[in-house]
């Protein structure tokens, strides 16, 4: 027989948290803050509120249940909520003292606080006398919070290095003409992964030569609702009326100097992902310094030849220094082919 | 109603077609004779003879079938054949007259003879009295004799064009190093591909720098039963103690300063099909002179960067030049990617 132990959720509590993910999920996808949801239960079992969060300076979903409910209701009750409750001030108060304040008797959360600042509500919970059960639905909600707790273990986005080439591993021709490598519906796949990034990169040599609009648009060049922000990479002055400054987000610039600090500015501007769309110097320079999760390479049936490699120099010797991959999908799309692959030893938590 | 008229053949006559076939496999599917065979039908469709061909030098199918019958034993037969009779005195006389002297009074036949020298044997046999039908079963005839049609309808063997490289187009790490790029599936996948072909080829340079044995060979390292003649392209001298000497069929040394002479040469020699090894700049070479028949790209879940393209210099200096395949195939071998192509625009025939 199976026992239950003060370390173990109930059936009551798991599927509280269930519906928690499902509070959560109402919550915005991007920002700097995690989508997060809580139930609130009697010590019968029965839900007194729910709350989610709405986004960064709005209340934590801790605290947005607790003010569903009167003086006291909370004393005794269980929290129930899918991220470990922050022990941390910002701009508004650490959900673990509303907690303790409320007299809530009981907290089962799903995964811990990855945050330098944030975490530590468990044991300043389980110090102010309150039951605290952690890892209830664990792998379902680090699934759901996917990118955001990359972003918060890394301390930087979850990096897509994206390109085209032909099947020889060409960018463009000699002349430098490119378009259309690939194909109608190898673009529109492009499109919609872009649209599913916070953050889409380009270099300052593609912004003078190609003068790219970085919008994800659908087939008949309408803009989808969701638009990644435009970042451009490098010490080129970009020309005032470049198309990528009448984006509906605001470009944001970086030097290019030093990627990982730059990408570091990025995750604490809220930005969890980012596709990095070219050109070869600046998908080579993710690539050399070892900052790609995920690559993402659209082949074309066809062969080019000569200098313009899709990728350029990579700092790489011999042999034994390549850099190795799993293509964890490959899809024909249209007449072209797209392949994704990842890191053999990916960064701990991808 | 469907009426048979003079230019049908009968259900008997199709189904000696399909014997015929079946006797044409007793051949050897080398050298620079196709696989012939044919039945003999009686006026009232009963089997006489049958008859195949086994090679260069050796009685052709019709006059091995023949040979089975006495002295006026083939008057007014049918002689059912896979390919045009010949018109062509070679080492062995022509069939066209062989059949007429025999005389047999209708031929039925399933592909028209491709050759300069030897086509015209239908319109001898008409000319001469014989009742003659072609195209019996003609799509599966060609298909069995494909490498051979093709060869002997362009003068040349069927090009397939071999490289393996990383997912960004190289072949070997800046220092030269390229054991393993692609893993063992796709070796052992290249060795039973090689020992399909007529013929494996290679530069000099190649020789020279890695010294391959050029044998197609199983896992264990055996040699296959069937082994492709190697043949050298290029001008630098074939070290005395290369490997590719010791070849258990002779080596062909060909210059490569005009690609396509050399592949006629090679065709005159029986080779009907030939996989260019590499190293890259032969493979360049017969891609740049519009030779590949079909690309074979092992591509390895790596990234290499740097100088050394699997492919070089195409002479194609804008995109409009590109040249474009289809994939015709995309197959998971081990931790690596097949990708087959054929191009858009094929020879005629292939």
């Amino acid at each position: 027989m199976h026992r239950m132990t003060a370390h173990e959720a109930t059936a009551t509590e798991v599927a509280a948290m269930r519906r928690a993910l499902e509070l959560a999920a109402r919550g915005p996808a991007t920002g700097v803050n995690p989508r997060v949801g809580c139930v609130i239960l009697s010590p019968a079992g029965d839900v007194l509120a729910e709350g989610w969060h709405r986004g960064a300076g709005t209340a934590h979903a801790e605290v947005d249940a607790l003010s569903h409910l009167g003086a006291g209701q909370a004393h005794g009750a269980t929290a129930v909520v899918t991220l470990e409750p922050c022990n941390h001030t910002g701009r508004t108060g650490p959900c673990a003292v509303a907690l303790l304040e409320a007299g809530i008797g009981r907290v089962v959360y799903a995964v811990g606080d990855p945050g330098d600042h944030s975490a530590g509500g468990a044991q300043h919970l389980r110090a102010g006398g309150v039951d605290v059960v952690g890892g209830v639905l664990e792998a379902e909600s680090e699934a759901f919070l996917d990118d955001w707790l990359f972003a918060a273990r890394h301390h930087r986005p979850r990096v897509t290095v994206k390109w085209a080439s032909t099947l020889d591993g060409r960018a463009a021709a000699a002349d430098g003409t490119s378009q259309w490598i690939t194909g109608e519906a190898a673009r529109a796949d492009m499109h919609r992964r872009r649209a599913l990034a916070d953050a889409i990169a380009v270099g300052t040599g593609t912004v003078v030569a190609d003068d790219p609009a970085l919008t994800a648009r659908d087939a008949a060049g309408r803009l989808l609702d969701a638009q990644p922000v435009p970042v451009v990479f490098g010490s080129r002055p970009v020309p005032p009326d470049a198309a990528v400054l009448r984006h509906p987000r605001d470009a944001v610039l970086l030097a290019g100097h030093d990627l990982a600090s730059d990408l570091r500015l990025l995750a604490e501007r809220g930005i969890r992902s980012l596709f990095v769309e070219g050109g070869p110097t600046l998908a080579s320079a993710f690539l050399a310094a070892g900052l790609a999760d995920e690559l993402l390479v659209y082949l074309a049936p066809a062969l080019l030849g000569g200098p313009r490699t899709a990728i350029g120099d990579l700092g790489i010797a011999t042999i034994t220094q390549a850099q190795r991959y799993d293509f964890t999908d490959v899809t024909r799309l249209g007449d072209d082919l797209l392949v994704v692959a990842r890191p053999v030893t990916p960064i701990e938590g991808t």
